[in-house]
């Protein structure tokens, strides 16, 4: 676990700030706006120094120029993570995450390609000690709020004790970054019944059912949105799959509406008329909003955006970093998984 | 293949009128509806004949009763498959199955207990010589129209193969049942790229590379709403998961609409001004409204409804099998899997 402990007193996160479609333009403008935000916050910037500030000059902001650590390379978005891990040691994305590492900052951010970020933390910060497969979460919104679900990609091929892990890491999350008290954990699958489900999903419910969460069982695809459960955990295949159907949903209802508005005129009239409404109706499902998913499982504090994040988003990932620092979610992920024993044979010899 | 031999000329539909959760009300209305919309149609009812003739004379219904087929039993929503069909051979499913599997009829249609339709389906029709998995296709809307997903629910354990001829079924299934020309056909995964996706759907997308369709390899959640894909295969845990997910997002923005109503007077006026243009934006995500889903690789035309399908979405999944007969849909499904050679062992010695 990184030292926590810092001259100024002032929670330091470390941003990417070449890793979005958009960087640094898109990350300079965020860490502003973020320390704007929070007096206690310090950002520092990863990233081509000269890069940086010509582009600070450009666009006429400020920023402590102290504070950018300097990094020659760049991992693009079609890098293969292993490769780029050998190949780019002095990324932004390696050089961020050991100076995190180091202790020299909290926690660390990234909108850059989320292969790279998950197989870079996991090498650089190692991963929690009884974790075997690191988890990326997705936030979800549901009737009553917002869920979550684990694993939504870091690994295609999760085996039951997977999903046993992502079942606490995931509760504690929900209960620490979303402030759901005791949170509803379920196994996704095809039916309510325990005789419901795929190998994987089956022998997950048996071993999740002793880990003393507030474990509802089985759940199934529409339990998600009508907010029946706080934690949804499935493989990781499954759960991208889900995820990015979830981001279709708001493409098709743009579609739909605009297929209507174009049936007449009457009908353009009215959609236009009644055009703030939805956009304040559907912006819940606009998942660029959300600004940043947690990587759980690794010994280090890491947050990923979407390579389009806006200025906000990058914003709010960045104030979500600090939370979770404040909030010693590492040592609380850590503690709820050294407290329980799962089994990563799953009951087989070794 | 059963034979479509009659001697009114008509298309002959043997509904289960015990299926759905508002039985045989319903499928009496739906059948009565049928056959005025559509002269060439003959429906049989399966079902306890004596409890047909009373809610008939209760509702003031009219329908032939010499086109009733007495059943004794009937398959609950709770009975296991298996047991169901060890148990209830008097059952209106059995008897209903058995008809048309001996020629008296042309198709099957049932909005009763999925899984024991599918299992009496495969078991009384068999499978079309060359399926090793019959599949459960769903409709999904999505821009431009409406697509298919391969398989929702029929197996939780799918394999390469299965996907492959779900890859032929479903592809013959949208050209004929859906007009689509040429569908394009997708593996759900993780990504586009080739290296993107689980063992199954990676081995998948290797075998039906060579299966003469038109093939975009791998397609993502998202892929599925905008329109990008008309057939999409995976497995059945991970389509079922998809197509309840689905389910809820009506749910969740029927909730969304009043929330936003709730948060003023103004708001639930504007929302009530609007109400009817939202109805008929949203209509296309009404999964209910489809009236059936086709049960593909059994050697007879099988629809399974919603149980708690309407007359209206019974009438529907009459007329689609009335449909499937008249376009010969089960001849050239079979012609289609027995054109190509599938290999059932994947490439791995016997």
């Amino acid at each position: 676990m990184q030292s926590s402990g810092n001259s100024s007193g002032k929670c330091r996160v470390l941003l990417d700030a070449m890793g979005g479609d958009f960087a640094p333009l898109n990350e300079i403008k965020g860490a502003i706006s973020a320390e704007s935000d929070d007096k206690n916050l310090e950002v520092w910037l990863a990233g081509d120094k000269s890069k940086i500030i010509s582009v600070m000059k450009e666009n006429n902001l400020s920023f402590d120029i102290s504070r950018i650590v300097d990094a020659s390379q760049v991992v693009t978005m079609s890098d293969p993570p292993v490769q780029a891990y050998k190949e780019k040691q002095d990324s932004s994305l390696a050089v961020g995450l050991r100076f995190v590492k180091n202790g020299n900052a909290d926690a660390f951010v990234s909108a850059g390609n989320t292969g790279a970020v998950m197989t870079f933390s996991v090498l650089i910060f190692r991963k929690i000690k009884g974790v075997d497969r690191p988890t990326i979460g997705t936030l979800m919104p549901c009737v009553g709020g917002y869920c979550t679900i684990f694993d939504a990609g870091a690994s295609v091929d999760s085996k039951a004790h997977h999903l046993a892990e992502y079942a606490v890491l995931g509760s504690i999350y929900a209960e620490e970054m979303l402030n759901i008290k005791n949170p509803r954990v379920g196994v996704l699958s095809v039916g309510e019944e325990e005789s419901k489900g795929n190998e994987v999903s089956k022998k997950a419910r048996e071993m999740i059912k002793t880990l003393g969460l507030n474990f509802l069982g089985n759940v199934e695809g529409k339990d998600i949105l009508k907010g029946n459960v706080d934690v949804t955990v499935c493989d990781g295949f499954t759960g991208n799959i889900v995820l990015k159907f979830a981001e279709g949903v708001n493409y098709l209802l743009k579609h739909l509406i605009k297929e209507y508005a174009d049936e007449s005129i009457f009908k353009k009239i009215k959609v236009g008329l009644f055009k703030s409404s939805l956009k304040a109706i559907f912006s819940k499902l606009n998942y660029e909003n959300y600004g940043g998913v947690p990587l759980l499982g690794v010994d280090g504090i890491t947050i990923i955006g979407h390579g389009s994040s806006s200025p906000l988003a990058i914003k709010n990932m960045v104030l979500k970093a600090a939370e979770a620092h404040r909030k010693e979610l590492l040592q609380k992920l850590a503690g709820a998984i050294a407290s329980r024993n799962i089994d990563h044979n799953e009951g087989n010899p070794e």
